[in-house]
């Protein structure tokens, strides 16, 4: 499994409808809550997407001149390692593939943030962090990092999409010091949309005029979905709390029959030992992520996303059940 | 004016809404008409759009593998010219910007399709072709360019965005037969929604497969969207007879003032000779794409895209005030 959230082709495997799979692959928010939307879709959108960087700046602290938006974090991503010029990459891994399919043409070089954390990174790369981390959600304090990047002339990317859930301090702070600095920020976690295709890329003006941008990259209804996602302050705040009690919970049932890590995200990362486990939990409707897709990992290593208590029940009888 | 249809600027300009803005600059359907949306935003959609490549299928007579989605077919053009390899683009000029931006690293070179259609473009060079072509309208039979490209062992981006609005033959058949032919196709112009970012390439599927893709590239509210006006035959038959009437309506005007070219989509060229025509017009709350921006034209050239009645009448009434 490359990616997560495939509930489709997994489904079809078992005999089940996508409805009756539970996606523990799959991080993002469980809260579930619509809009009431009038959009019209006609006429193209004001094309500098004005309204909605404002709401960004506010939200984000950040000035609307550094903001460049995407179709979803993985256009971002693409968009900015095509248009980087440098040829070498350097990737604290473990983290997601698209990473390294966005620098098929570089030369990718692998730190493994577990072991070897303050290794220096080749001069003049390219450097790419997440923060809180995936597969794990460890949160690392980069100011240590930020230091050795410096030195060694490297351009840094930090992805911080995960960074809101237990509201982990941002190094977006860092874009007006640090020479050449992109943060970059999914809104379909953290917001619990991820079929609105809306990503951004923080970074000083000059460096986000460089990124190829069509006109018109966002759908009319996902800014309007977003705009008031964003002014939902209950949204923001009921996510925080229910959170904390679904993360404290899951851990719970995790703990009985796994090694679990410490985590500052949305989800755990798991040692497992039992056999077939992903086949036998996908009979029972539970979709889990192995993480052999990985680097410095195998499939003996399983990511739970945190769910609400429905499906942490239906984890917890599938579990009991199996194993 | 590199683009039509920014009337949020423009407006402003003069002191006026968005809303009270007639946009003859943006040659998108001029047909109303929404749907009710059930919509769950929270999931990741079904990553291949396999309801949506099969529903296209059908409509465009072509197979799905031969079909890949963008967000938008502004993104669809960047991603092609991006992956291509070669060095060397021909456009078949004038044609609207967004070729000439997508190749900015490649040497591009010009043939002026009014003076000099049959000339020979350079061996193995990227050849661009837009038909109906754009700002004029006119539709191209291609069996003798696609000849002297073969001949030149060209690679062929033919764009059709503006083909259906008076059913003109499709060159997709092509796909098969000629080496390497890539079709552009925008569902926002005759589907009439520009907010609704979804654009296609189709092409053989060994050519798909070279092209960057990010995960999820579309909205799931745009995917619900177009699936609805695919299906809905009645919008497409209402298009085309509501078309042809309006356009008459249109060229009977517009012939009252300005010599106006043949056209076969959606709007015409016309030649104009009257002074500040484009600030006069927007301060009657009118919108007109001057063509300064395309090759081998000047602001002396003015498109106008077909509208309803009301807009139509509106322009008839500031024509006669101001000239």
């Amino acid at each position: 499994m490359k990616h997560g959230a495939n509930i489709y082709k997994y489904a079809k495997k078992v005999g089940l409808k996508a409805e009756e799979i539970v996606d523990f692959s799959s991080n993002i928010n469980f809260l579930q809550k619509q809009y009431d939307l009038h959009v019209n879709t006609k006429p193209y959108y004001e094309p500098t997407y004005k309204k909605l960087k404002n709401t960004l700046s506010k939200v984000y602290s950040i000035p609307q001149k550094q903001i460049a938006l995407f179709n979803g974090a993985s256009s971002a991503i693409m968009a900015l390692l095509y248009s980087l010029k440098e040829k070498e990459v350097t990737l604290y891994a473990p983290l997601f593939g698209e990473y390294e399919k966005a620098s098929k043409d570089k030369k990718i070089t692998l730190i493994n943030r577990y072991t070897n954390l303050y290794a220096l990174p080749k001069k003049g790369s390219i450097v790419v962090f997440v923060n809180p981390a995936t597969p794990d959600g460890k949160y690392y304090d980069l100011k240590k990092l930020f230091k050795i990047w410096k030195k060694q002339n490297c351009i840094v990317i930090l992805d911080e999409s995960f960074l809101e859930f237990e509201e982990k301090q941002s190094y977006r702070s860092y874009i007006s010091s640090y020479p050449e600095l992109y943060i970059i920020q999914s809104f379909s976690k953290f917001y619990g949309c991820a079929g609105v295709r809306i990503g951004a890329i923080f970074a000083k003006k000059k460096h986000l005029a460089k990124l190829p941008q069509p006109m018109w990259a966002l759908s009319s209804f996902d800014v309007e979905f977003l705009l008031k996602r964003l002014r939902d302050s209950a949204f923001r705040k009921e996510t925080i709390q229910k959170h904390e009690k679904q993360k404290k919970q899951l851990k719970k049932i995790l703990e009985r029959y796994f090694e679990v890590y410490e985590s500052d995200a949305n989800f755990f990362l798991v040692k497992n030992s039992y056999k077939k486990l992903f086949q036998k939990l996908l009979k029972q409707g539970i979709l889990i992520r192995p993480c052999g897709s990985f680097d410095f990992l195998d499939d003996g290593y399983i990511r739970f996303a945190v769910k609400d208590e429905k499906s942490h029940k239906k984890l917890k009888k599938a579990l009991r059940k199996i194993v």
